[in-house]
Parts: structure tokens; C-alpha cells; sequence
């Protein structure tokens, strides 16, 4: 979630910690984690989210936010362990950056430089490190600009797709990155605003009765939350990086990968995916 | 907290966070860090730890940790904001690393390589980022032992300490590194365990009904928890690294400015103290 102004996200994380149990089966372990201003606060358990006292807390705790990213787990490679749960948090350039991967990475062996090193043995915070590995490559201990960064992203993040499925959510508190693969969908709420019904419980809110005009939220997640609502599906390798609740920079990178296997669907492997 | 087998804080919270306000002044947020083998997780509020729900779900939730660092903070510098809430986390060596700080810095203006930022604006957050940055100057990305660190840190310490008052408590999951210059207890609870009584709160517990023989617990607190038990008072310039719930490294080091005080009482600045 990102949003123009501090939002509380307790009607989305409702439908969404369904999906760790009762609507969906991506119940190893969750994860959420709240900016407020440059501060981080990363909450993780490993029960699940319908399951857990902490996601019971977040549900009825209105923390306000600009950059929300939670994640619910089904675990595929890595043990089912506190360490392993998403989102993963490191600080570069005086900002936490926090990170979420949606999907499933093969023979993905990238030399790092120890700067930041994985403290799990998941696929996606070794993905995490070596992005930001070569963020430090590119750019030093002087902090670029988010379009730099977007244009960066555009050259690694289709490399490291070559190893698999590679959807995620980046943030730095400022701004919300984005990368698809496979699966993912957008939206904006804004003025006027309409009600809108969860999926995954039958739960309806009208934002136009608690919001205000200045307030904008752009909602990511792998698969939609609400029924009455336009989501708008990324393409194969889209890139978007959001801020003040809008998409600002959008990109069409291209994924090797994704082509050959369009030309050749017996290349296609069958990949489990974690959700957002 | 530093623990031979996984035990939970609820006793000593229940009483520690009576200082936020009840039977002490430190208001301005709190935060406690829990690591579950290589995991971390971290619980900041700028609530008191008295009226925070993130402090309720922490002395009701039982989370089972070797290590534990709580603070509750009295604001000496930097606003009540959530990025200046102790303790602080940054990773190194594939390790999570945490720092909470009692005290005031005066003057202290390191220079860092600009591989550890501070994200909010104390001395406390600066010094852990020294801290770090010198312990990569001097091993660089190999992980050196406990006892490397300790000599190390014997160096770096008293040499923050020339700033003001610097205790401590540093924790990567493995072990506990504590250090004081002015105010700083401990004690271990072994069998055969005793009943404890909480300063704060008339609450007492009786170990012996809730531990197993194997259990061993070391408590480093500013000021004694429970009235019942032997706290020992660390010495100015005293460092000790507690692992398997027991002090297994001690040293002396010399605080310069100390000295100079003690000869000279004149010198001695007032400073308010944050506390753990």
C-alpha cells in the first residue's frame, strides 16, 4: 500500500490474513511492515496470519502509514522459521528498505559483497541483499534519486527473472517499487471515493464516509481484495514504482525468460508462488 | 536478558514497564527486541510502555528468546519520534545486531564510511552505527569470535565514553555484550531457583515452580528489578559478555574521563539518563 496521505490498512490486512487459512492456504508465517516517516516497524510471526495474536493486533491497531508492504507465506524453499519471514529489512543511506517477494528462484547464486548478507536461507532476502548489493555498486554511500533507482531496477530485475518467478514490492518509505513476472494487480482509491466489498470476507466499507479529498491510496497485491473495485493486472515484466498514493514511473522490461518460454511452453516450470 | 534455554521476559516487563510513567518517568516510547535463534524481531511504540497496546500484547504474549534487549526511553536527545525509539537493529555478518543505550553523548561527531547511517537523530543511534563501522574496519566481512569483539569493543567503548555516559547492551543472538560507566546491574537466576519480588509492582513469582534444572537467566537492568535478590553493581568502565544465561568475559577499562572527574569533581556535567 502506499498511499498520499497516513492510511490505517486494517480493512485490506482483514481480507488479505484470510488468505493464510480460510481462503487460501499461505499459512507459514506472515509478516507486515509499517512506515511512518523515515521509522520501520516490521512485525512477523510464524503462525499464521489468521492464527496469530500479533496479526490479531495489527487488525485492530490503526497504524498510519504512507508505505505499508505485508506478506503472507507458503513456504517453498526455506525452512518455515522466524528468519525466513517476509518482508526483510535492511538500512542503507539512513532509510530502512523493506522488501517482499512473491515467488520461486532456481540456481539463483549471486557473489555478494558482504555488505549486506541473508540471515535466513530463503531465495528472496538473498534477492533482496544482491539488489541492494548492487544499489551500493552503482551508486556509493551517496543516495540517488527513485528514478535512478528505477532505472536500475529496470537492468536487475529481469536478471535476476531469469531465475524464476520474481514478483515484489520494494520500499523505502518514500516510495513503493514494483515488479511483476507473473502476477500482480494495482489500484488507486481516490476522490470521490466508492464503497468497496472484500473477497475474502464478506466485508463492505464506503471510504467516501472516512476519508477526505487530500487522501490517495494505490493498493498492490498478487491477487485482487475486493469485488466492486478495477484492478489492473501488470503485464510480464512491468515495472511501477508508486508515490503520494499514484503510479509516477511505469517500465516494460524484458524477461528473457518469459520469451523463450512463450515461444515454448515445454520450457515452462510449474512454480508455487508466496502471496502478497 | 541473556538466557541458556528460550524463556520469556513477562515477569520482568510486567515490572521494568512500570518505570514508563507509573513508578518512573521514562514516557517517550519504548521498544524490546526478541531474537528466536538467528531471527530478530523488534517492537517499537512511541506509546509509553504503560499505555501502549504493542507493550500489552508484549506482557501477555509469552515469546520464548535467549537474548532479549528492552528500553523504555526518557528523551535526553532527538524528538519523541519512532525512529529514535532503542533498541536500534542493523545486520552484519548474516547476523541481526541489536543496541539500546543509556545516557547522553555530548560532542560525539565520528566519522562514518557510510556503511551504517543513523536513520533518526540521537548519539545512542550514532554510536551503534560507530560501533559497527569500526567493528567492519577491523575484521571486515569475516566473522571474527565473541572474544574478538570483546577486546575490540574494550578499545572502542571507553572512547565514546570520553563523550558522556555510555551503558550499554549489544546483542547479535548469540551472546550479550554489556558495558557501563555509570549506572548498570546484574544477577543470574540458576538452580536451585528462588522466589523473586518485583520493585514496581507487588507481584512474585517462585522460579523454582516454573524452571527446569537446565535453566539459567542473567538480568542486566540501570537499576535492580526485584528486592529480594543479589544485583551486582558494575564498576565504572566494567564490560561483560554474558552467553548460556552467565558472565563468561569481564574486563576493566580505564574511562578517561572518569578519572578526571573523580579528581576534579568540578568537571562532572549533569546528565539525565535514559534507561533499560
Amino acid at each position: 500500500m502506499n498511499c498520499a496521505t497516513p492510511t490505517d490498512i486494517t480493512f485490506s490486512f482483514r481480507g488479505f490474513s484470510q488468505r493464510a487459512g480460510v481462503t487460501s492456504d499461505h499459512c507459514d508465517g506472515f509478516g507486515i511492515a509499517f512506515f511512518e516517516d523515515k521509522a520501520c516497524r516490521l512485525f512477523v510471526d510464524n503462525q499464521s496470519a489468521v492464527e496469530s495474536p500479533i496479526a490479531d493486533l495489527i487488525r485492530n491497531y490503526p497504524i498510519k502509514s504512507r508505505n505499508v508492504i505485508a506478506h503472507i507465506r507458503k513456504a517453498t524453499q526455506g525452512k518455515i522459521n522466524l528468519e525466513n519471514s517476509h518482508p526483510f529489512l535492511r538500512e542503507l543511506w539512513g532509510r530502512h528498505w523493506i522488501f517482499a517477494h512473491n515467488g520461486d528462484l532456481h540456481d539463483f547464486k549471486p557473489e555478494l559483497s558482504g555488505r549486506f548478507e541473508p540471515v535466513g536461507n530463503t531465495d528472496s532476502e538473498l534477492a533482496f541483499c544482491y539488489l541492494l548489493d548492487q544499489f551500493v555498486e552503482a551508486f556509493g554511500y551517496t543516495e540517488p534519486s527513485l528514478e535512478e533507482i528505477f532505472v536500475l531496477l529496470q537492468r536487475i530485475a529481469p536478471q535476476i527473472a531469469e531465475h524464476g518467478t520474481f514478483n515484489f514490492c520494494l520500499s523505502n518509505g518514500k516510495a513503493l517499487f514494483s515488479y511483476a513476472t507473473t502476477k500482480l494487480h494495482w489500484l488507486v482509491r481516490e476522490y470521490p471515493f466508492q464503497p468497496a466489498h472484500l473477497i475474502d470476507l464478506d466485508v463492505e466499507v464506503d471510504f467516501s464516509q472516512v476519508t477526505t479529498p487530500e487522501d490517495r491510496v494505490a493498493v498492490i497485491t498478487t491477487e485482487p481484495l475486493t469485488h466492486n473495485e478495477a484492478w489492473t493486472a501488470y503485464q510480464a515484466g512491468e515495472m511501477i514504482l508508486f508515490q503520494h498514493g499514484k503510479p509516477i514511473l511505469h517500465a516494460l522490461t524484458r524477461v528473457e525468460r518469459l520469451i523463450r518460454e512463450a515461444e515454448n511452453p515445454a520450457l515452462k516450470r510449474v512454480t508455487k508462488a508466496d502471496q502478497y
